[in-house]
């Protein structure tokens, strides 16, 4: 399935197709060599003195226990995620390596990072959705996260899956158009709130 | 100039081909048309309940008094953005609109509209350099940002210059291959230090 974002102006196309549906195939596995493409591009995004600040965390059924135990994370309200085949956790360094000072790019970083990710796996044809909505000390103390590295936004990654089985309710939202605030809202020329045109 | 990252998998050209040069063309300006379509690519980004935290305050010759404003914020080490025709300082909502609640996502979410905002800027042979280096304090002063809001990571942008004019540890600088850690040290899988493959 395509939602095309409806852009003002052309835009990069990996950048109109990337869409966050709630409806994965759960039985399309997505390869450690897709994984890896996606984190190599992760990779090569920029950080605040090259710090690289983001850690990637990834569930999947190569480790089922713990794939379960990361959906045990998730709300009720993302329960829907469960069907998605991996789920990854970001996680950043609030401390610069060289020094341990704080970071204060930190999570900046890791979320231009993981926007790299998810680019990367709308180009091999993947979907991810990053999610708030699970339980940040469960997953610390699952996983063994340590102090000084914070979680960021849960991603369920796989292929899109069937809109066919879906309630009504739920079926509308996936095929609901995309929605943002306009350009002149967000961006001003030399000061705030002024216009950029 | 290209300085294509030297990846170990194939990943999407636009991502390879992004980098951050210290060298811009004082004398091609960006047009307004090239700033919009960058900001429609930040546009769709995604956010933590499509809150899209994301303000960009942009300074160039269109309001030259503001752009002297933004170029004095730079400290000495970024005085080299002084030549890019565009600065960009991008700004946080550190709440959600609709509560007033801590968004924790808000520099995440920033994060990956400027990657966004780049990665565009990169399809049109813009080049893009974020800045930790000015004074944050000044910024708030010189362009009202209110409060709840935070600045983020300055933004010189515009079109690549010449490395002939350089001094040869600058020049040397430039055309330094693009290094990072390997994704074994930074994605683990099941749990945390858990090797990938």
């Amino acid at each position: 399935m395509e939602k095309i974002a409806a852009t003002d102006r052309p835009i990069e196309s990996l950048l109109a197709r990337r869409w966050s549906p709630r409806v994965f195939d759960p039985d399309r596995t997505v390869s450690t060599e897709e994984l890896l493409t996606c984190l190599e591009a992760a990779r090569w995004s920029p950080s605040c003195f090259n710090e690289q600040p983001w850690r990637f965390l990834i569930f999947d059924a190569m480790v089922p226990e713990t794939l379960d135990k990361a959906r045990d994370c998730l709300t009720e309200g993302n329960a829907w995620a469960k069907q998605a085949p991996v789920l990854i956790l970001p996680v950043a360094r609030k401390t610069f390596t060289r020094n341990n000072n704080p970071n204060r790019f930190a999570e900046y970083d890791v979320g231009a990072a993981i926007l790299s990710f998810v680019l990367q796996a709308t180009a091999l044809g993947l979907f991810a959705h990053q999610m708030a909505g699970y339980n940040t000390a469960k997953a610390r103390a699952y996983f063994g996260i340590p102090d000084g590295f914070e979680p960021q936004a849960m991603v369920a990654l796989g292929y899109f899956g069937s809109l066919d089985a879906l309630p009504e309710a739920q079926r509308s939202r996936e095929i609901a158009p995309r929605t943002r605030i306009p350009v002149s809202e967000f961006a001003f020329r030399g000061g705030w709130g002024q216009t950029l045109t």
